[in-house]
């Protein structure tokens, strides 16, 4: 294993402080539980969190600030946050409106979302919960129960961002949340695996001519193995179930997201975008808006990931409202 | 060699069409010779442009925008741009005040840009020339005589791109720029070499437990082979060169860049910026700004390099100044 890191115990607490320290102008890292707040908070807007395991930044924590997140919560790597962090955020992000808790469809995730979410109610805090399940490669894997959340959840995050920071109201910006989840949909390849600090060796093994199609931001098995072909052919398998699990054709306009693993470099990406954009216009539909880059990583995985976001004028212009977090701003 | 390409010899092309369709709000990416010019072109200022090798990304071509480059100049992998393609990048950046080119230290680079600027001077384009040299690792090296131009050239573009954008004259422009060369330096690391598609094996080999200490964007050798320690001892031996070179100490505010190299994520890199902030900090010099991300790249080379900008009040307030560009945003 060669990462830049201290002993594997304190890689948590390393990024964290890292990150609260080189955006203190955006964001305010808690400790004890962990959780990241904006520093520029709008009173009486709907509270808008997120959280999930270490390993993926800059998700969730680079998307705390104006027009996205009110709040972040990291577990441990690939791991969830304990309800109690859950509890903390919410509640620091609550401006008496409401919380809308984005979860990605993890086993864990739900469940501790869930009883963080109970233990809010009590307190007098509404919670509603919007589910992100945008990967198309497989309905179970090691982490979930049905498709799991992957990079889909930017736009969801972005969006319903956009939608509380304009006022809308708890119903309304679950409503258009999950107008997103239902219109978004992700598939990923690897080159190869992600090491976890704690365990010292990649997740799974992939011959030198290898690739994983499907393949989940946890390292999970995907659809199958398969050869590394040249760009052109494999964004053909990723954007080839988009198209079908979409329905996605003539006069349809997307959002065209590609994600990088962490361990792929931006200059590949965009070969990767220009590769899934041909495939997309080949089949009628318009690139209307686009994003290339290391967005929702798993670690040091090399790969990709490509989203489709059907795309009406609402969701555009929700898309296109100002930004300012640490990793998205416009 | 796994990457996510075509073949070897569209790389740059592939890169530089899925770079102009993601990003044609902002930029124009022209063939035959390849240039990028920005779109929302202002008139009548100063025109400020730059180019090197491709493998860099997002450096330069996703520094093009409002407040930063008119126009960049890649060249094929690792290999400067030819005149030719510096000579219409120049022409299209020119607003009738000349046009400053930021050049990287490196032998084939001077050689072009110097080429490029004797024929833009010939047809009545005043052409002044700013030099980036901020490695303070080696005195020469495989592609370089003196210095190499690495992740320091960033905050020249940036601060150069705002003088430029307020109206500043040529010499102000470059004087500015000056100011940036003499006061940024940086030192990198590697923990694995790039590949370089038309080779297809990496550039050099690290034994598992390690780095190679004050390595160039090309996988140059640097001051030594050391082992793997944890990050905030390598960080130390990245920040003791930049604190002894500067001269830097009590009262002095920089700007703290910690740059990846393409291959390693951004969670690591939060890691090293912590470390860096900490040394710098015990030494009593104060980060007033910071930067972390992949900007510098080297292909899929995995590491890190930190870099260090004394601050005054100009450069400060140049570089907070707006830029809207495909990698650099506020």
């Amino acid at each position: 294993m060669k990462k830049l890191m201290n002993e594997a115990d304190r890689f948590v607490p390393d990024v964290l402080e890292g990150f609260g320290a080189a955006h203190a102008d955006l964001v305010q890292v808690h400790g004890d539980p962990w959780f990241v707040t904006r520093r520029d908070r709008a009173s009486g807007k709907v509270g808008l969190v997120s959280g999930g395991g270490t390993g993926h930044e800059p998700l969730h924590v680079g998307f705390v600030g104006h027009g996205m997140l009110d709040a972040a919560v990291p577990g441990p790597v690939f791991t969830s946050p304990t309800p109690d962090a859950i509890v903390a955020a919410s509640r620091a992000a609550d401006g008496g409106r409401g919380v809308v808790h984005v979860v990605k469809n993890y086993t864990g995730d739900v469940l501790n979302f869930e009883t963080a979410a109970e233990l809010l109610e009590d307190e007098g805090i509404a919670v509603r919960t919007v589910l992100v399940d945008d990967d198309v490669a497989v309905q179970g894997s090691t982490f979930t129960a049905g498709r799991r959340g992957v990079a889909g959840v930017v736009p969801v995050e972005k969006i319903a961002g956009a939608a509380a920071e304009r006022g809308d109201g708890l119903d309304e910006v679950v409503a258009v949340a999950e107008r997103v989840v239902g219109q978004v949909r992700t598939m990923g390849v690897a080159l190869a695996a992600a090491t976890v600090p704690h365990v010292g060796r990649p997740g799974f093994d992939l011959a030198e001519g290898e690739v994983e199609i499907g393949v989940g931001i946890h390292g999970e098995p995907g659809r199958r193995r398969g050869p590394l072909e040249p760009a052109d052919a494999l964004t053909g398998h990723l954007v080839e179930p988009l198209l079908q699990d979409l329905a996605l054709g003539g006069d349809d306009e997307v959002l065209l997201l590609v994600n990088g693993m962490g361990g792929t470099p931006l200059s590949e990406l965009y070969v990767v975008y220009r590769g899934a954009r041909r495939h997309l216009e080949d089949a009628g539909v318009r690139v209307a808006r686009s994003s290339v880059g290391n967005l929702v990583t798993s670690l040091d995985m090399q790969g990709a990931s490509v989203t489709t976001l059907r795309l009406d004028p609402e969701l555009m212009a929700l898309w296109d409202a100002p930004v300012r977090t640490p990793a998205l701003r416009w």
